[in-house]
């Protein structure tokens, strides 16, 4: 069986121990591995043979049940999983310990992430009332194999009785409206997913996927709003705080100069480094606003921070180099690096630090191989700013070592003062050279407006047009006309208050987290995130999240989207949201909780 | 003196042979690139203290002049270029000759980048009325010193009288603004370009560009625009023929839904495969047009054209992965395979294939790295599309080799027939596998919305909607709402119409072009391309684009920006451009080439 929606390969076997060090190499090692099978294995065909033998009727790796199980009973309501050892991560089993060697950063991900998926897919199941049956590799073994397998039929058969109703009436139908029951004898289609050979009807070779495609994780604040979606749409009343959008939008200003631009006129292409114009209007902000110079020409306008994050990690990360990143941060920076053959270094971080580096963990962290630090300031998930001292001396440090300084500056103008009293500061402030990226989704509410800009030092600006060009010919042109209204005395006091507003819901927050017993350990002075320890509910960050969504109908996201540190025992809150949404979600969460602690 | 607006390492002396094949390491050999200097080397001093001697004042490494002149004396009216033979490419100097024997292909392209820029930047100069001298490293040798630099010193100060004047008045006055002169004994500060280290006031080390940034290509065919822009600024009446914009504009239906979405609603994020009902609406064209069946979750929205293929190349490519690509053909997807480390295989094709790949070519350049085939139908630059039969067999010996299929599909609405009367068909329509790259830039005419659409495999669906999360979180959402206004008849009604435009304008190049004495070899059908000989005028491309544009006012676009082969041979000439500037541009070129002929 796979351990996936069609995703990843998998096999019943560890990967061979003279695997080579570092990476994929087409001519061998991507070979054998395309090799390896996912479905069909010896041990699932074991399986269906005895199954079969003692009369059982079944279809094989269903593609329509999430984890595509590799044999489903509808007359018994249970599913059956034959997992390998190794790859679904059996807890216990000393064949699910052996990490290879090579690669550890690579494979830790990879099984986490299938063991992670089988928990959640089972669950799944087991909700929508089906009885989800798990054999592993290791119990067929000659000496346990038929007292196992003999097992297995009476939990089949036994189980019959028991059939909980699912919770999603769709899925049911899958089930009514289907009949074809195949044996083990049936054709063979070994859809491999992601890392994957095969599987279409002329049996020819499916290209392999990038090994960044493969390891790319998915964005799990995204999944779990699209889940909370989903119940909104079946009209379950979610209080929807997993999302870093604010519920404001974009000022009238920004949207009357919008529609201005819809009157027929071509709209062509601009710049690759964007409208002149708008590029002054940048400059002209960071003097007024935050009382440094930056000559136009040194900005570019992007697709969103995103694009812009993408271009700092292009245009500075080759293959294993090393970039130096708070645990916890934002996971699409992480993301980007890994995109472009870098290795992630995550730096673990505390409270003690408001979850930021600091010239100390720098150092402990540094190898031959860092070529950047990466700070997101203020921080998702954090909302904390790293303190003006701590982000000269870290820029200092990288300067001195020649690597990058990329600051993720989305949050900046939504800050607070620092817990000092002092003023929130551009790094610009601080190292001119830095690599800056902004946007306009946040202080200026254009989430879905898709525009942000970088600051770039002089040097690379000849090779950043190039690779804005290649990548992106340039951002949304009308976009950047009206954004030019977000720049006028008019626009900004509309940003302000807005500002304000979130600095009323942040007292909302940090209450009312503190009243449920869930204290903030360091209170946040910008973007709009609270990020709370969970720890002494009992509950992992992950099922808390799972819990209050399904249960308190709160929509939250968990720790494991910004890293591994925090990953199991802190939630994101986004303040991004009405007072009266936070104050019903708190209220649930409160509920929630003292329900746990009985 | 470096060769380019702060651009790339140089130094006088060829890297050593002992390179490592294949791949910047940051160990050892980006260490020691890292310290070749690109100013104030051996030689420069040389030249310098010489002129010192003699009682000259300069400045140096002028980072106002293009190609930051090494000495500049502007009392002479003069520039002196310091070069490396081999950084420069010194004609007939047998250093110049010795490319290095590892990583050909990078060398190859940066030492006739280099090249290429000189002679540009020293046009410029001269155009500016400077007098520009070269002094090459070889001649700097013992036995040649003394006399190469008495000279020099003579064509400096005999050169006095003959100052031409400047074209552009702007760039005197850079030279009346300032008297700081130095000599070479002032402050050093080692500025290096794109592949350089150091450069500030406090010394200290800069970090390296990536590998793909150091190596990245600009688009000429927008340097060109650029040019003539600024001409046209200026006052100059150009033609433009160079860029590939519709002047159309979008239909006017979808201006009207586009001001329709700035209301003041929120516009927040889409799922990042996009908005469910532009999917279906796209997978319904498909099927109307196009008779193939696309699943609508098949289909991702995108931040443009580029945008689909760059997460294409995301998806498919591995460091050293080949992809076969026809010469001539679009530059940026060239160079979005080459960041992400893989090497392009460029086909040569000619008039005979249609300028397209060929089962045959594809075998004769297939090895075992190679990892995809991109094929972009209607072509940029030629227009042409790639016969069905022939699309078929070259996807089907990919697939059969386990190797992509990507499909540039971008110009595909906008095509006619194919020569033999049958319809022009989307590669679904044979290979439902392949990766399909679309656009709503050019048949939809909205180039700045930044809107387009790739269809993927089911089994590499996950992989894409993680990285497209990661790279962009979605494209434009109000203008993926306003994408729906342009599959209602009405307005495919308007597209189809400004097809036939299109068709009408062709007839007008085609017939132009032979009239000139410059007939096509093979004629367009599809985008809005002519792709035209110029061998027989006896100019290479780039001097005749250079020399249209200053001389004709006509701007177009060199064969260099789509290759090799046929790089100095044939232009481009975009006619999405009204009636009347065509004929007007045709007869500005014919008279242009009947000037050369004489």
């Amino acid at each position: 069986m796979t351990a996936g929606n069609s995703k990843r390969a998998h096999s019943k076997t560890k990967p061979r121990k003279t695997a080579r060090p570092e990476k994929y190499e087409r001519g061998t090692r991507s070979y054998t591995m395309s090799h390896i099978r996912g479905k069909d294995t010896s041990i699932e065909r074991m399986v269906r043979s005895f199954l079969f033998a003692k009369g059982l009727r079944f279809r094989k790796n269903d593609k329509r049940y999430p984890g595509h199980p590799d044999v489903v009973l509808p007359k018994y309501h249970t599913l059956v999983f034959v997992n390998g050892c190794f790859w679904h991560m059996h807890e216990g089993c000393p064949k699910s310990a052996r990490i290879p060697k090579s690669n550890v950063e690579f494979w830790t991900a990879k099984l986490l992430r299938n063991r992670e998926r089988d928990m959640r897919q089972h669950a799944e199941l087991e909700a929508d009332g089906w009885n989800v049956i798990v054999v592993w590799e290791c119990e067929l073994g000659k000496k346990t194999r038929d007292e196992r397998l003999e097992r297995l039929y009476h939990e089949i058969v036994d189980e019959r009785n028991v059939r909980r109703d699912g919770i999603h009436a769709g899925r049911s139908q899958i089930e009514t409206d289907s009949n074809r029951l195949v044996s083990d004898g049936g054709r063979r289609d070994t859809e491999r997913g992601r890392n994957g050979s095969m599987g279409n009807t002329e049996n020819s070779a499916r290209p392999q996927m990038s090994h960044r495609a493969q390891i790319a994780n998915p964005f799990r604040a995204m999944v779990f709003g699209a889940l909370a979606d989903e119940m909104i749409a079946n009209g379950t009343d979610v209080v929807k705080l997993s999302l870093g959008e604010p519920d404001f939008g974009a000022p009238p200003a920004v949207h009357d100069a919008m529609r201005e631009q819809y009157d027929g006129r071509p709209l062509p292409y601009t710049a690759a480094m964007g409208l002149p114009e708008l590029r002054q209007a940048i400059s002209d902000f960071y003097r007024d606003r935050h009382h440094v110079d930056v000559d136009p020409k040194r900005i570019a306008i992007t697709a969103g921070g995103s694009t812009a994050l993408l271009l700092s990690a292009a245009l500075t990360v080759n293959d294993g180099d090393e970039v130096l990143i708070a645990d916890p941060s934002y996971p699409c920076n992480r993301e980007l690096v890994r995109a472009f053959g870098g290795k992630v270094v995550d730096v673990p971080t505390s409270a003690a630090n408001r979850f930021h580096l600091t010239p100390e963990l720098c150092k402990e962290y540094w190898s031959d191989r860092t070529k950047a630090v990466m700070i997101t300031s203020p921080s998702n998930p954090t909302g904390t700013t790293i303190a003006f001292d701590t982000l000269k001396a870290v820029c200092d440090l990288a300067r001195e070592r020649g690597a990058w300084r990329i600051v993720d500056e989305t949050y900046l103008d939504l800050a607070d003062r620092e817990p000092d009293g002092s003023e929130v500061k551009s790094v610009l402030a601080c190292d001119p050279d830095a690599i800056v990226c902004s946007s306009f989704s946040k202080f200026f509410g254009m989430t879905g407006w898709r525009l942000g800009w970088m600051v770039v030092p002089e040097y690379a600006l000849e090779a950043m047009d190039d690779l804005a060009t290649n990548f992106f010919l340039c951002a949304h042109t009308p976009t950047q006309h009206a954004a030019l209204a977000c720049f006028t005395p008019e626009t900004l006091a509309v940003c302000e208050e807005r500002r304000q507003e979130l600095l009323e819901r942040r007292r909302i927050v940090v209450d009312g987290l503190s009243e449920i017993g869930l204290p903030l350990e360091v209170e946040p002075n910008g973007a709009f995130y609270a990020y709370f320890n969970i720890f002494s509910t009992g509950l992992d960050a992950w099922t808390f999240c799972e819990r209050a969504l399904k249960e308190a109908h709160v929509a939250l996201t968990p720790g494991r989207d910004f890293g591994e540190a925090t990953a199991d025992t802190h939630v994101r809150l986004s303040y991004a949201a009405s007072r009266e949404a936070l104050r019903e979600g708190l209220k649930r969460i409160g509920d929630f909780v003292a329900k746990l602690r009985g």
